[in-house]
């Protein structure tokens, strides 16, 4: 990685009369930096001045493993390391500071910087974070491959007698056998448990006559994976069958919806007025989906009222649902990045009900 | 759980002239609710007057599987939250924010009240988080035991030919099958990758002749476990037995130092002035402990300049370390918790160099 971003960075920060970036733990650091902090008390701080050098302040045990381009200032166990970020900081205009940096850290900024105005720096990085590089992009696609082959392996594992956080674990194991390094989240929740959309893996035995969501993605190469498929044990519950096909309908109409110059509120729309239009309207309860690359979730976010405007480069999640409360849940979910004129898939594994043991 | 935390947190709140608590993820959140949101875009809000009823702003799709004795109040996908929660809040006075919220929201949220100052909640939370009761003493313990288990059966492991990400997922799904709900860090460095305390595990082959530091720890029934013992395949590298033999009194002597009415600063002293005295002072290049409990990092922080008072209840680490550039490093780590009179061990596993294949 090199300064190209920085430098983006640095012609957005002047084109908005903004002074500098700060930003700590969160994506927009391994974006600009190719360094990915942990999220812990010793503050890790990259300060951006709209002109001249960038500075990157690492605690000094993290600084044997820090790998970048960027000026590195460790600091040691007993300093104040905001005093000494501080003094690299502008002390009056405007400061942009990263959206996932520690409330703690800002108002030690704030305390040290009274003459200084702090923003939010997710106007300024979205656009740039937004449309992904070729590179990017072809992360972005393995990850989803990678996952494709875990969700078809599942089709052959037996779900029978497991436990929700059982089968949990196998999804995560194979997740990681697939080649990503992390897993951000497996979702499963059989039976009624599937009408919750974010469920926590429990201790419930999945059987006979049970739909299951199955919902994991984790990072590989830095880049996000998210995908949702459809399990059945056994004969799927009463009505579940038709309402999975319109669901089908609606992830397709949304899917099809995407192209450069469309908004995002109108991708969810699509999908949204299929579901509605055969009457589970009021079981559809999120939006339709939400960007990724080095965050799970991130802009932007296909939402009703948001009238961004769907440029090639964007990627982000498709992914309808129909939750009825104490019966059966279900989603499908795909990645999708923008392309001249359409759109390309990036997962293609089956979107059919699969059929297990 | 019950109001008894949210109780003690309001009169703190009187006590300090504070008018509201505004907590959002991290651990302060489970601490008073048991509950724990996930670190999303979606904010979930706990808003807690310094006199009458909290209430716990939830995203609409989060409500199924929050289960909690405050008032919850979903907000659905396209309202705006922070609008619903500011006024909730206060529009003038103090209010204290929880340490890890996102500075994003903190910033929305000093847009929408100007009139109001905003200030850490750690020194309202850290008192009342670091002394541990009896129930979460016995989750340390408990967790302290799981994981020495696992640390025993990694003396049994072989560790040659494996790369060191191979050795870290054999230790995470170890800390899994010990009853841990979530791996929070399964650090294995081996030989001179060993001199960065936080080395992140790589495809470097473990060979004979390595000292090998492994790292790990994890959350059970919420609450963290965290360990270092040290491994070594066949000889060790040359005058690093010695080494080990002063590490070895320099975590006993910080050990033996804690009980209460003694400082955080004179643990750390304890632990160091065995190595300084012994030549190795340059290369102990951390503080030499960190509380313990629903974070795998919290108060109090054993470290030069802490004055912090230690009290019966308080739970941390004692992990010393000596790391010498492009040769090695060593670590030993255990878990205490302060009783009247003195202090208790949680890890027991023995803290001798085990030998490996």
């Amino acid at each position: 990685m090199t300064g190209e971003r920085l430098g983006a960075v640095q012609a957005a920060l002047r084109e908005r009369g903004i002074d500098a970036l700060l930003v700590s733990v969160g994506s927009d650091l391994p974006y600009l930096t190719g360094y990915r902090a942990m999220p812990l008390e010793r503050i890790t701080a990259l300060v951006v001045p709209a002109a001249g050098d960038s500075a990157l302040f690492v605690p000094e045990l993290e600084a044997p493993r820090v790998d970048t381009f960027v000026d590195v200032r460790p600091w040691g166990e007993t300093d104040d390391p905001f005093d000494r970020i501080a003094a690299a900081l502008p002390d009056r205009g405007t400061i942009a500071v990263g959206d996932q940096m520690w409330a703690a850290f800002l108002i030690a900024f704030q305390d040290r910087l009274p003459g200084v105005r702090f923003v939010d720096a997710e106007p300024l990085m979205a656009p740039l974070r937004m449309i992904k590089d070729i590179g990017e992009i072809a992360a972005l696609r393995d990850a989803a491959h990678a996952v494709d082959g875990v969700a078809d392996h599942l089709s052959t594992v037996r779900f029978t007698g497991r436990t929700e956080r059982d089968m949990s674990r196998i999804v995560s194991d194979l997740v990681l056998a697939s080649g990503h390094e992390s897993v951000s989240f497996a979702i499963v929740a059989a039976g009624r448990n599937g009408a919750s959309p974010h469920h926590e893996a429990s201790d419930r035995l999945i059987r006979s006559g049970d739909a299951v969501v199955v919902d994991f993605g984790g990072r590989m190469r830095g880049y996000g994976s998210d995908t949702t498929r459809m399990y059945c044990v056994g004969e799927p519950p009463g009505g579940f069958e038709e309402a999975y096909a319109v669901l089908g309908r609606a992830q397709r109409a949304a899917v099809e919806s995407v192209r450069p110059g469309t908004t995002a509120e109108e991708i969810d729309a699509a999908a949204r007025s299929v579901i509605s239009d055969a009457g589970y309207g009021e079981f559809f309860i999120h939006r339709t989906g939400h960007g990724i690359g080095l965050d799970a979730h991130e802009q932007p976010y296909i939402v009703q009222g948001n009238l961004e405007p769907i440029r090639a480069g964007m990627a982000f999640s498709i992914e309808p649902g129909i939750y009825v409360p104490d019966h059966w849940g279900m989603r499908i979910e795909d990645i999708v990045v923008v392309v001249d004129g359409g759109v390309e898939r990036l997962n293609r594994s089956s979107r059919k009900l699969r059929f297990v043991e």
